[in-house]
C-alpha cells in the first residue's frame, strides 16, 4: 500500500526517493501520480514528507490530476535535473544521503544523471534495487478494494475478448484437410486472430502493453512464444491463448490463459491437458493465506514429476520441455510482481492479505506440437478468501458449429 | 544507420555496448533485434563483433527471429546478469574497459548491475549518456529507404484515422447551444472522441504508445494536455488534434497534428491560425539540405516575436503563452529524437540526408481558449529533397453538415 511507502524507506535505510519517467506504462511513477500525459518527468520524495512531481511547463496541466506539489520547468525535467542536480536536490534539503531510484525509462540518462549528481553532490548516493524486490514492488504487493476493483474490471474484459475469439473461431468453416476458413475462403491465420484480438481489446478501451500469446502446434509447446503469424489454423492441435491486457494508459492488468484443441483432440493432449487441470484443481483446492507461494510450486513440480516430467526441482539448468516455468507471479501495475514462485525465492513470498497472483501450471511438449496452460488471477481478500476475479470455463475441445469429427 | 554503430563507438571511446530490456517498445532493443517477445533482455556488443543476445530459455525461438547469436538462459537474462556478471561478461572477455549502457527498462535493477558489476569487474566502467545525444541518437538519426517507407505508411494509418474523425466529427447532430450530439442524442464529449481514435487506430493494426492529443478550448491551448474527458464538442472553439501512431510492437512513429473549429471560427482563433499557417509555409519553402534546424526555430521565434507574441528567445524562464516550444524534432523509433531545433541543441542537429523531422510551429493562449499547432513529418531523401510523408488538407474551418451559421 501507498501508506507502506515510508515505513519501507526507513527499513532499507533510504532518506529519499527518486522515481523518473512517464507518467503512464511505468508502474512506479503511475502509483503515485494516477497516469496521465507526463513524459519523463522527476518525482522526488524526502522521508516523511510529501511528493513532489517536476514536469515540462507544457505538461503542468495534466501533472496537477496527480494531487501532488508540481513544478514546471522550462525543458524536460531529467535534461534539468542532469543539468543542474545540486540546485534541484538543494530545493529538498537533500545535499547527502541515501537515495533509492525507481521507474521505467531510458537507462543511458539515469547513468548520467547518476554521474552528473557524483559531480556535484558526492556524498549523495543513488541506490539501485533488484527488480524483483524492489521497494515499490513491496509497496505495490497488497491491493486494496478499490485496486482489485479495477483489476476485477480488467478481468472482465479479458474474458468478453477470450469468448469472442473462441465464438469466431468455432463458427469458422472448416476445409477437407482440418484448416479453418475465413469468411472469404482462405485459410485462417494465426495472424488473423492476432489482429481481431487486438481489435477488440481495444474495443474494449484496453490495452496489450506487453503483447499476448496465442500460439497453435509447436508453438504452444514454447512457453513465451507469441505464436507465428503465418501459421494456419487447424483442428485437434493445441492452442495456448495466453492474454494480460491492461487499463488503457498503462494501469492494471489482468493474466489469464486457456488452452484449447478445436474440433476433437488427440488423446496424448486430452491426457496433458487432464493433467494440468487436475494439477491446477489440486492447488485451488489446497491454497492457504499466508503461505509461501513457492510451496504450491513445490506441489505442482512433485505432481507433475511423479508423472514423468522434468522440472525445475528435479532438473539443472535450462529445460525445454515439460514444467518449464514456476505456478504464477503477482500482478498489478507489473505483469509480474510480488509474490513469487520461484524455487529460489525468499520465504517472504507469501500469500497475505491482499495479494492478486496468478495460478498458472503448464506442460510443453514442444517436439511433439503440444502445450498447455490454464491459468487464472486470484485476490487475496482481507478476509482470507482467495477471489478468482474473473469466471471463465475450463473446456479444451472446442465443437466446430459446421464440422464433425466422421 | 546501423552501419555507424562501430565507428560511434570508437568516437566514444566505447570497448562494447550493453542494451537492456524488452525488444519492443524499446528503441536501441528493437533497433538491433527487429522487435518480438522478448523480455527483460541482455544484449551486449563488443566493438567490431557481432552482438549476443541473452534471454529467458522460454523466449529462445522469439529472439532467434532476429537472426542474432541467441544464449537462452534458466531465468530473465537482466537477473542473471546481476547475479553473476563476471562469468556473462568473461564470455567477451570484457574484464576491463568502457561500457555504454542502453536501453528503456527499469532503472533501479541498471543501478544495481551497476553495483554489482562495480564489485566484481572493477575495471569495467558502465557509461551512460545524454538521453538526446546518446550513441543510438546519433546512429537512428538517417533512415534509409526501408526505414522512411515504414513511415510512409504509418503516416498513411495517420491521415486515414484522422479524415475519419473529421468524417465523424462533421457529421454529428448540433443542439442550440452548438454542442455536438452523438446519435442517441447526447452530448458529444472529447472522451467519446479519444475512444473512437484509440479504436480506429487499433482497427488500422497500429498503436499509439506515447498517448496522443486532441483537446478543445482552454486544453488545447497547453500543447501537452491530452483534452479532458469530460469536455463537451461544440461549434467555434479551436481543437488540436496531435497524433503520433506507431507501428504495433513498438515500431516506427509518424507525428502530425491539425488544428480545426468546427463550423465557424472566431475572428481571433482565425486569425491565430493564419498566422502559424504563413509560419509553417515560410518554413518549408525556405527548409533547405545540411542548414542547421534551429535556424528554422530561430525563424519561427523572430515571426512570432515580431507579431508580438513571447517566444523562448524573447523571454527568459518558464513561458506558458504564445510560442512555447520548438519548432520540432527528429522522429523514428522515438517519438523525439535527434535533430534537434532547440536553441540551446548543438551545432551538428543539422538537416542531412536521411533525417526524418516534424515542422510544427504553434501558438497558444490558454486563457482565451485558444491553441494552434500545424503539424507534418518529413524526410530528407538523399537526393536533398524534403519529402513530406503524408499528405493531408489544412482546413482550419471545418463545415458542419447538418448545420449552418445564422
Amino acid at each position: 500500500m501507498k501508506s507502506d511507502i515510508d515505513a519501507l524507506m526507513k527499513e532499507r535505510n533510504l532518506d529519499a526517493l527518486l522515481v523518473l519517467g512517464n507518467a503512464e506504462h511505468n508502474p512506479p511513477m503511475y502509483y503515485l501520480t494516477g497516469g496521465g500525459h507526463v513524459s519523463k518527468a522527476v518525482l522526488i520524495k524526502k522521508l516523511a514528507q510529501p511528493a513532489v512531481l517536476y514536469v515540462n511547463a507544457m505538461e503542468r496541466e495534466e501533472a496537477e490530476k496527480s494531487g501532488l506539489k508540481v513544478v514546471p520547468m522550462r525543458q524536460g525535467a531529467m535534461t534539468e535535473l542532469s543539468q543542474r542536480p545540486k540546485e534541484i536536490f538543494g530545493e529538498h534539503d537533500l545535499l547527502s544521503g541515501r537515495v533509492g531510484v525507481y521507474g521505467e525509462t531510458n537507462v543511458s540518462m539515469v547513468l548520467h544523471i547518476e554521474s552528473r549528481i557524483k559531480d556535484e553532490l558526492p556524498n549523495v548516493e543513488l541506490v539501485g534495487e533488484d527488480q524483483d524486490d524492489s521497494l515499490f514492488m513491496y509497496a505495490m504487493e497488497a491491493k486494496d478494494e478499490s485496486e482489485a476493483a479495477r483489476i476485477r474490471k480488467i478481468g472482465k474484459v479479458t474474458t468478453m475478448v477470450v469468448d469472442r475469439v473462441r465464438e469466431y473461431l468455432t463458427s469458422c468453416d472448416v476445409r477437407d484437410d482440418e484448416t479453418l476458413l475465413k469468411d472469404d475462403g482462405t485459410p485462417l491465420t494465426v495472424g488473423d486472430v492476432h489482429s481481431k484480438i487486438r481489435l477488440w481489446v481495444s474495443e474494449q478501451g484496453a490495452e496489450l502493453p506487453s503483447g499476448f500469446i496465442f500460439a497453435i502446434g509447436h508453438d504452444a509447446g514454447v512457453p513465451h512464444s507469441a505464436g507465428s503469424p503465418s501459421d494456419l489454423m487447424k483442428l485437434g492441435q493445441t492452442i495456448v491463448f495466453d492474454i494480460y491486457p491492461a487499463e488503457a494508459g498503462g494501469g492494471y492488468y489482468y493474466d489469464f490463459t486457456r488452452t484449447w484443441s478445436l474440433g476433437y483432440a488427440t488423446p496424448e493432449a486430452q491426457e496433458l491437458y487432464d493433467e494440468v487441470k487436475d494439477v491446477y484443481d489440486k492447488v485451488i483446492e489446497n491454497i492457504d493465506l499466508n503461505v509461501s507461494f513457492k510451496e504450491y510450486n513445490k506441489m505442482v513440480c512433485d505432481e507433475f514429476g511423479r508423472n514423468g516430467h522434468k522440472t525445475p526441482l528435479n532438473m539443472e539448468g535450462v529445460i525445454t520441455d515439460g514444467y518449464v516455468h514456476s505456478l504464477g507471479h503477482g500482478v498489478g501495475l507489473n505483469i509480474h510482481e510480488r509474490p513469487s514462485s520461484r524455487p529460489n525465492s525468499s520465504d517472504d513470498n507469501i500469500l497475505k492479505p491482499g495479494v492478486v497472483i496468478t495460478v498458472e501450471p503448464g506442460l510443453y511438449y514442444p517436439e511433439k506440437g503440444l502445450g498447455v496452460r490454464i491459468e487464472d488471477s486470484y485476490w487475496v481478500r482481507p478476509d482470507g478468501i482467495m477471489e478468482k476475479l474473473a469466471e471463465y470455463p475450463y473446456d479444451f475441445v472446442l465443437p466446430m458449429k459446421k464440422w464433425k469429427k466422421e
